[in-house]
């Protein structure tokens, strides 16, 4: 469960029947529910004005907003919690091309179980929000399940890292953050944290060796701390703890070494967006605008769900229409690229494809991942198609497959949020699809 | 002081040395703060990563976000609540055709006290956040002052009220709203409500006889109850009022006989928010981007402030950018045509500058607004020029000239909420603008 997840859409998970493993290296065999009957239209989710008490669905929900709720919630975030928007710029819409085609009979094996079935039965399967593919460039494959429409954002869960990753990357190439420097060059705030004696390139990888455990099975792990911190759920009456992530990570403390092994921990991110705050002058939501979403030809805004300073998540508070993602994956496949304009260096993509240290990956034992590596807050799978992805908690993902030009940009609200649990039906899924792209 | 306002901004107002005056009829004549010394840069709000803590600006700021704090927070709330979004829809920005003017040396007399100054001059000592003067369909004018930037948007106060007393004009006009039906036609829940025996005319237009008292000088007054309910200000750790507006409007009890006089009450508007809904099928901001916005080319999404359960306040919580209201305000002088197209009925328009009743609205007794009527939410001046305007607190505003083919939109955070003590350096300075222009 090394994922960014928010607490309150996880609290009712026990009581959907849905087992949670606290280690993302096994498998989870959850007695998963039924998605045709988890729909927000068969639940009667939020119809009506007012919308039935029991069909409300409220930040500070006292059962909680897990799954079936999230899949009302996901694409609803901003109607909860405050956000602070990423401006598309004052150009127009630059329309994706299409040459759409039929791959729901796509036929591929499950990963484990060795089930059959094809990419059509797996996005149901999934609890698929929307997904997108694109291939040289163009939507082969455009569909929308339940509440997420085209032009409403959905939360990107830990997809949200990759972009913070890729801003640094950015800010590293041009000479404004040196990723080899102490942390505390640019965050002396957290000097007696356990980021004293660790360098930006080990939190841009995920070598950080903090005690921060994500397993959110238990109520003690420090994720609800974070998660409360950053008022992503209910803080309670009583509350006394840190209240803002600032104040969060300040609290930091050491657990063993730095640079051995990849640890996948949400905090890491927010430091980052630190750094890159403190080093640019600007907002997290302020850089990624200009820097990167402005220059898309993006149809929506975007959004970061913020804490009560107005302090974005890096971790995980991202939110975007799935087309946008789709251009922001396509730049990224197009070495930089996007409508005749080079967004980032091509050196960055480079960085980030060629990968990290798969030997310090392999320690941290995600049995869906075999050989993978973590550069630059992205996954790279080092395949025979130099894939990478983005991938958030609950199935969020962003899959590049340069070998085959294609892209898949992928919202959706599984009941379990490791992507352990996701990846069977959706890796081999992607890699099918690849194959079929290829042959045309 | 009858006016929509939200009473975490005002909270501080006396230890600003301003006075604030219970009733609007009265021109309040407060010694003022320096609007130069009260920038958002000047005072240094929420600047660095994070802000000071005396810096730092919170929707839980134990001491108020009144102003001067509102100079930041008026072009930044959706940053402190949870907002419902209001698309622009899928086509592209339609630019607004310019012709700039230099119109700061326009000279005019002040209400009352008869000083002659400056459009320029009047600018600041308005406090102004960004103004905007629309002859014939062509900016001729455009400033943005302090934190408000051409794409961001800023809160429209009870500029909102227009809006939905436009859309219930143009539910009328198609029939799917009758103005003479009973409220609880509509809205069964407000049978044992001061609505019972109201009509929806009665709402649209305001005579409304209900205890509703908008004195925010008074702690007591229903104003912090309705606002509280909202979430607009802090419910507080002990509270157990109304956690919403529907909780809210269903407490509202008569006072008064009703269509007798003009009575500026928010609620009203949030009852006929409710009646649109309930109507339409549709959520406030669906239905507004629906109807009128996605068809303004609007070059920004705008959005509205949300209660606890997603619901739209239709007293007060819409925020655009200045441009996006420019654009609206130029498709009602327009007769509801934009960009080609019929966005409104013309009858729609025509009874909304056709106003209400004078002899009911004098029965208010705003001392700033002689033979004024109030009509579907829009204040009527009957002038020679037949303007008429949408009006919010702390100096909001759509001026709308038909006879100079004039718009001015105008967004503010002047530090006393009623436009009584705005409208002497306002009404004057738009007139004079208009005959400047009109003399060309």
């Amino acid at each position: 469960m090394r994922a960014f997840f928010t607490g309150r859409y996880l609290a009712l998970l026990a009581s959907c029947g849905v087992m949670v493993s606290a280690h993302a290296q096994q498998t989870p065999q959850p007695s998963l529910p039924d998605p045709a009957a988890t729909t927000v239209q068969a639940m009667g989710w939020m119809q009506g004005f007012p919308p039935a008490p029991d069909k409300l669905i409220t930040f500070d929900n006292p059962v909680g907003n897990a799954y079936p709720r999230s899949r009302w919630t996901f694409s609803h975030i901003r109607e909860l919690v405050p956000t602070a928007n990423v401006w598309r710029g004052p150009g127009n819409p630059v329309a994706l091309p299409q040459a759409l085609r039929d791959l729901d009979g796509v036929r591929f094996k499950a990963l484990g179980s060795g089930e059959e079935l094809s990419f059509g039965e797996s996005l149901a399967r999934n609890y698929t929000d929307g997904i997108l593919v694109l291939h040289q460039g163009k939507v082969v494959y455009e569909k929308y399940f339940g509440e997420l429409k085209p032009e409403r954002p959905h939360i990107a869960m830990s997809v949200t890292k990759s972009f913070v990753g890729t801003l640094a990357a950015l800010l590293a190439h041009e000479g404004k953050l040196d990723p080899e420097a102490a942390v505390t060059r640019y965050l002396p705030e957290l000097k007696d944290t356990a980021y004293a004696d660790a360098t930006v390139r080990q939190v841009m990888d995920m070598t950080i060796g903090v005690r921060y455990s994500e397993a959110y099975a238990d109520p003690k792990a420090e994720i609800w701390d974070y998660a409360r911190a950053g008022g992503m759920i209910p803080q309670g009456r009583d509350y006394a703890g840190p209240k803002s992530f600032y104040e969060f990570l300040q609290t930091l403390q050491k657990e063993g070494p730095h640079d051995q092994a990849f640890a996948y921990k949400t905090v890491n991110s927010e430091v980052l967006a630190w750094i890159l705050r403190r080093v640019s002058g600007q907002s997290l939501a302020q850089l990624l605008s200009e820097r990167i979403w402005s220059h898309l030809g993006a149809e929506q805004d975007a959004f970061f769900m913020v804490d009560r300073t107005g302090t974005e998540s890096g971790g995980g508070g991202l939110n975007t229409s799935l087309r946008d993602l789709a251009r922001f994956g396509e730049m990224m496949r197009n070495n930089g690229q996007a409508n005749g304009q080079q967004v980032l260096p091509r050196a960055v993509i480079d960085d980030i494809r060629t990968g990290g240290d798969p030997a310090k990956f392999a320690k941290a034992g995600y049995a869906t991942l075999p050989g993978w590596s973590y550069r630059n807050m992205w996954w790279v799978s080092h395949n025979a198609h130099g894939a990478y992805s983005a991938r958030g908690i609950h199935g969020q993902t962003i899959y590049i497959d340069p070998k085959a030009e294609m892209v898949i940009v992928r919202y959706a609200a599984h009941p379990v949020a490791a992507n352990a649990a996701i990846d069977p039906l959706s890796l081999p899924a992607y890699q099918a699809v690849a194959e079929t792209l290829m042959r045309k």
